[in-house]
């Protein structure tokens, strides 16, 4: 608990003999809850994660300059720049449960193929000419769009211009490191097809709104569809603000459209254990704050505005990336039209009940 | 059973006895198994409705004459002629579960709203300028869409333009009259909006390959997306074919592309009785011979192929419509590229676990 | 619709050209809408079947005599009296979905095992002695236990006394018939275990409350647990009215204890078609008046109340067995400790998302 | 990767500007994932956690002595020693995301009510008397039973007799503190109802295998079965060995009989977070050696035998408490006939997707 209600009646006499016990606690590996309660199990969530916020202006300068002295290949596999939240100690991890990271590929590099237990999915905020190439099938990655690689599919990237391209990647890594559930294995050193088309196979397949193939009938536990494309985000969106000038509900408060992207086998999240957005808020749209169980990480895409998170206040750009560990009240503003993609743990929670929301003090 | 093994050990010797206690059971609404087993528990499904075919060159022209003949309005509600299984005892039911109707609206006419339990759907084979009015939101009505009408939805048509038009009608009227599930209620006399939109809200909302809005996270019983457009379809099928022209598995048998429409917020049947598909066989294709629990009904939408139902081969040509009863054989040939769209009551066999299938021979 | 609300506007004007048009519809089996909508889609569930009771105390003699007269065995099947709702033109269904009927077994008879899709289940009201056989598993028949035999298992039946016993059926025959669904298929002539353990297989696995054995963790479409036994059903009534004295919310309307009987695999009901629940009344309750959609039978187990079924007031005692259509309002009343067993088609109702309540005028 | 496979092509070379990047990452809370990656996303889980087994004749007398020494009450709220992993760096979690504690109260002692959102279960292997007030359902602990506390339940324990009592509880602490989804709540500071029924309110209502209230048909997260008694353990389990004889499958492997404590409401686990089993081995049986996906703790409740985790091999007595991290391999062999009590994170596992088996080299 993390106040003390007074006394606390379990408080025991110091003296050798409890010395004694608690050095035998400590031969045995045992030790004692009444003494580390509060820290255990305090009223509300209080991470050691904290709300933080990096630049899209300082990291992609970082990420250029990793690209002229890094080379991509083999055994260090990405040359990804992992966003660490300052409170983990040391560790990559934006969240106790994510990764996220900024990755660069030079013109004309492989990043080799592998697969992973881990989750993982791409989103682009600006560039292009890179196909990340998933159980064979290359698929484009061009800005706006969210590219998937759920669990044990082999992947690998390159880039077919004569330009760098950087994007974001994110990943359950530390849940996975964590909970110990992780397997890793090597796949080809160079990808497996270098071809270059426009859509990938899992789209021509998958990406007709309300249409399944007979082929596909069987439900996935990720997403057959590997690639979420920025034209169908962006008229979603664009559809619900008018919707909402029409007088129609359509948008999750006044002025804020949002979309879930969704594994369209089940209607549900694209992966286990990962949830993806993209938020838009018309210019001067304040959204109520709000505290909510697990951990999400938004990044501008694009549009001017601020967050407040735990009651400070920062300026949001293009491209900029914070996070909001759990129960940490967040709020955003936006000075212009405000389009962000936003990530989180959310199935996680979901899935195993610990789910909670509070907004402006009503608890849902 | 439908055959005799043999002796039946239950024969009771014949006299008075017997005939008193067979009189006995009369008066007490009592029918002993014993004499019925083989007509009320076949070795298979022995359906009382027949495969049959109705050529749409005779449809058009009687739904054209009813349109001269009998004014639409509140009443008789819809100009809608039933087509009748010639199994089914003069019931207009094209199999026990489910009703298939032309249904015809002249120039500027009104059909007026109601609601009832039983889902229905239109599906377009020739024609356009029809919006059909479902709970407030018009809906286009064109060549090659499919239009969902679920269960206690307000709707109503109206025709824009000064032409007729004519399109089939899906409902599991029969399912509903025979176990007494259905509700019936009027509403306005008018359509409530005579906008003609392009799309409507729901295509608004919704017929974005892979997104969900946020404002729509609780899952419904029916599909909320109530238009599924040609364009998607065509596009969707001509996919497949081309990834299998590149090795891809894609279709569900060589040369043989099919989607199956869904309800987004479940990846499963558009509504809890009905399911509706569309079928495309390259030009030569011949289908395996198949059985499957439950009736089916097919409308061929372009080209020209053949239909064998127990044995008879039937000629097909656009508009025909086809039913095919639980149990009875079936293979479908293609003289040109051959496209069908095809609707059944599968999610009630499927969902009361009662689904088997049969392809050449082979169980499944 | 079954009122006019004044006019039809699609009345359309007699005379040569109409009946040529109604002469061409039944030339090409063309059923208008118009003419029977109201028959078709009424404004509430019109069932053909009525309300309906049978007595024990005639049903038992019929079956007594049936057993004099009629040698059971191969063909024939079971010495199964079917009761048969007088609203349903003389078939031997209790409602369009359900078939119930009284089934004899003489002393030391056998009757032959077969197996069909469709769900079966027995109660018993009185004796004892029988053994029903579900795929070799032989189980225990005893007075006040539900046993089991879901579609697809084979079953036979042997009494082992010199006593002859009776018990009641329970299937979704006419579901099946209706819905050409069914398969059937003869087994061995003799049961294929005779011995009369206590307990079944079935229950010995699974008849362990909130266990569940490793060996089957794979959810199964219908109930493991083939016997339902008098002893814990009456210990959870007992416990249900104790708990409501205490004060604890346990029975489902004040004075009316009830249990589900359900499949331990999922907690949902027994078969995919069939729901089997256990009433008891306290001496002087009269529970509210309530119309459900779809069909449920009862059978007096132990006690004396009444039933009114459409207004209409009809005694009850032990054995007794009522129908109520579906939307037909009903209301039970207890004039001693009153104990109904009770099903229903339920599931297929909830399954296909046809299910409404309303309860003394309130709709659920 | 846990070994190199040769080379690290992206091992940069060392200089100036190599370091300056490096300093710049740290500056900028960002960490390369190329240095880290074999640790981060190793070939299968590397747990920290350590296979580890704790004595229940050290453990029991350490619980005496903090029984004398320690008062129980407001504060620390349990005298509850937690088993720590010694791979865990100090931290009292038997695993990453178990908490696994012996708790102990004295005679006539009260331990206070509060609330949580871990999940929580107690299990005793020996003594009686105390009742754990659960919601305000008094519920008495018996040797054998198994009591949940599932999430956000308030509960608070007292003895009742003149002797103390100890015995284990289980919880998700470690998850829930490591991805901050944990909320306390103080509640009375003795428990609610010093009733001492033998049966609690819970099972009154739940423990009728196969039988489900009306009262109770929306399902539970977690199981409203607040109690698994012994006795219905034991009988599941005698009867599985029973069967075995019998040659009817039912065991799990040979002469290895298993059961799950499962969720009468839905057939799934207890609680979301928490699998719970009982084990009993025959008399020299011996397991196949497996590995799988997530922690498993293990307490001997009678006979002896022997566990081998990761080729270390450790006799196991009554009481005895033992971890098995992610993917160790392990086998138990029985000395006498062996019955152990069994929890797991499983549930976390399957529902993130996670879970992989590996039995003697056989993958699942």
């Amino acid at each position: 608990m993390d106040d003390t209600d007074g006394q606390n009646a379990m408080m025991p006499e110091d003296g050798p003999e409890l010395r004694k016990l608690y050095a035998d606690f400590r031969d045995m590996n045992i030790m004692p809850l009444w003494t580390q309660l509060a820290d255990l199990m305090p009223r509300h969530p209080q991470p050691q994660a904290v709300p933080y916020l990096w630049r899209w202006a300082e990291l992609y300068p970082l990420a250029q300059r990793s690209g002229e002295l890094v080379p991509v290949g083999r055994g260090g596999e990405r040359r990804a720049l992992g966003l660490g939240n300052p409170g983990l100690g040391g560790n990559p991890y934006i969240s106790p449960t994510l990764w996220c990271a900024i990755q660069y590929l030079g013109p004309r590099e492989t990043a080799p193929e592998h697969r992973h237990s881990q989750n993982a999915f791409r989103f682009v905020v600006e560039g292009e000419g890179v196909w990340t190439v998933v159980n064979g099938d290359p698929v484009r990655m061009s800005r706006g769009d969210l590219l998937l690689t759920p669990g044990w599919h082999f992947h690998g990237h390159h880039n077919d211009t004569d330009q760098p391209m950087a994007w974001i990647d994110g990943l359950d890594i530390p849940f996975s490191h964590h909970n110990d559930v992780g397997f890793f294995e090597f796949g080809s050193d160079r990808v497996t097809d270098y071809a270059t088309p426009r859509y990938s196979r899992g789209e021509r397949l998958w990406a007709h709104p309300g249409l399944r193939p007979l082929s596909g009938l069987r439900n996935s536990v990720s997403s057959p569809l590997g690639a979420y494309r920025w034209e169908y985000t962006d008229r979603a969106l664009t559809e619900q603000l008018l919707l909402e000038e029409e007088g129609v509900p359509a948008t999750v408060e006044q002025g804020h459209a949002a979309v879930r992207y969704v594994n369209p086998t089940t209607g549900g999240d694209i992966m286990p254990t990962i949830r993806a957005e993209f938020h838009r808020l018309r210019e001067g749209v304040e959204t109520p704050t709000r505290r909510e169980v697990g951990a999400t990480v938004f990044q501008v895409f694009q549009g001017r505005g601020r967050v407040v998170m735990a009651g400070e206040d920062h300026r949001l750009d293009q491209g900029d990336i914070f996070v909001i560990p759990s129960w940490v009240p967040w709020s955003l503003q936006a000075e212009t039209m405000f389009d962000l993609f936003r990530f989180s743990d959310a199935p996680i929670v979901e899935r195993l009940n610990f789910d909670r929301v509070q907004v402006d003090g009503g608890e849902g």
